[in-house]
């Protein structure tokens, strides 16, 4: 069993946290806003693969209160990225390993450079959870976090994966961190921008409108060209399959209830969106790259203006 | 002098009447919600090319108490045009020509199968007009007309441009209709479809974002590839150069006030914006003759789920 911390307790955190310390791990919650209706109440999951009620989760306002752990979970919102290293160092020591469970592009990297030596992994949740009163946490939909490691390290990727042995979660790996990098931004740059450039509509709405289904199978296509520029340069033989990721992502959303990504809700609540690691980056990137990704730019000029009124 | 009637007197209606009435022609206003106001209050025009004051217009509740005319120029709502027809009838005799002061592709066409033998115009403002209170129109920046013919007579052409030469307006003409018609969407479109997206910015906003005046280039370019192929179908020899739409729309936009376009207060104040004419139809034409118009399909496809939660 590991010592677990999750840093950044949102949707996102609670669940795996909790799916974590339901398989036993021994699991630390950094809480800020929460934490007095969690220490009253618990922290409560309802989901579609079974509920969890944690009614005395352990719980901290600080990491230093948590101290060194096996496995630090950052699943902050990409928007407090600043944060995260003084959130996630005191929680760090050599026999730390972090797995960044959270959007966006080059947030590794970003990790690396902060806590050189310690190893870095990535999950890419594909899932649907949205937030409830304090303490609650709703699972729609979906689930599965899918590890890979900073390095592509076939070992390493395996002790990654390993963790959630025990857990209720699926755990598919990916040999190229960087490709799934790019393959998420598939479904997150066409549903959480096209869903706020909508007014605040439901996936299903997207799915539903030709013209915009259209635009997010153009928008996928996009990515994937700029992803595979991007493995190219850094000399990796990993490749994204535009026909199949289109086919899979669509698939997958097409059985989707209705739903509300993150970006959606966060602008519709006036929230601050992840406008920098959804759009921002890998548009920067692919300009770097010179592939043209005009819808993808676009979007993100539209997404860009709509966060200016809202913040 | 020339008897003309107005049909649709909202700010264009008004303001190009009201500039026909100040050079000697006897105008006829149709007015439905704004009548009482006007008929106590007069026509008030703020023009940056000088005020006109018409006390007391020549209005009417219906187009019969107006009967047959020089001149009908029907500057309906294009979300109004299942009305033109009745409200035109009753101006148009052996006499009439119509001219067209609305935004939209096609419209032209609907106007000659309605009246065959009466001789169809087209008059494609550049200009930047409010309405403000009822019977006052706040004219902010530019004025020009462009007039053309649904045939692309010259010397019908130059009849239509006669009318106005004693008007404070400018009015160039085109040779070929269906040209100038794309030409004007290469501003609407961008323009109405990206402050809407926005929520409801003005053009400077557009201007001012790069990838917004990236996407804004993009779908002139589309609609001048679209418009190319429809005048080739067409048999027409014109063609529009994109480069020079891009240069000539840039500039005209980046030296005007902060402006709102009609379609985004339409979209701040509920009311229905002129989506089909605007968006879905050349949409529609370019899909009939293949023109590929990803960033055209992407807009219409946000701006009709927009316009749904809207109506």
């Amino acid at each position: 069993m590991s010592r677990i911390a999750v840093i950044g307790a949102g949707a996102v955190g609670c669940y795996y946290g909790a799916r974590l310390a339901e398989a036993g791990h021994e699991v630390h919650f950094l809480l800020r806003s929460t934490y007095d209706a969690v220490a009253e109440s618990g922290l409560h999951i309802e989901s579609v693969d079974g509920d969890i009620d944690l009614d005395a989760p352990a719980i901290a306002r600080t990491s230093r209160e948590i101290g060194a752990a096996d496995w630090v979970i950052c699943a902050l919102k990409a928007t407090a990225m600043d944060e995260a290293r003084d959130l996630i160092a005191p929680c760090v020591d050599e026999r730390t390993s972090i797995l960044a469970l959270m959007n966006g592009l080059g947030i590794e990297d970003q990790l690396a450079s902060w806590f050189p030596g310690t190893p870095i992994f990535a999950g890419l949740g594909f899932t649907c959870i949205n937030r409830g009163e304090a303490g609650r946490i709703h699972h729609i939909d979906y689930g599965p976090v899918t590890i890979a490691h900073l390095g592509d390290d076939e070992a390493e990727i395996g002790r990654g994966a390993a963790v959630w042995a025990d857990a209720k979660v699926e755990v598919p790996t990916a040999s190229s961190l960087l490709a799934a990098r790019w393959q998420k931004l598939c479904w997150n740059v066409p549903f959480n921008g096209l869903t706020v450039t909508g007014g605040g509509i439901t996936t299903d709405v997207v799915m539903g409108d030709g013209e915009l289904r259209a635009a997010a199978d153009g928008l996928m296509r996009e990515l994937c060209a700029a992803g595979n520029a991007d493995l190219e340069e850094h000399g990796s033989s990993a490749r994204l399959d535009a026909d199949a990721v289109v086919e899979s992502m669509m698939t997958r959303t097409a059985t989707m209830a209705a739903y509300r990504p993150s970006t959606m809700i966060d602008f519709l609540e006036g929230r601050e969106m992840e406008i920098d690691a959804i759009f921002e980056a890998p548009l920067r990137r692919a300009s770097e790259l010179g592939v043209s990704t005009p819808l993808l730019a676009m979007l993100t000029g539209q997404i860009r203006i709509l966060g200016r009124s809202a913040g």
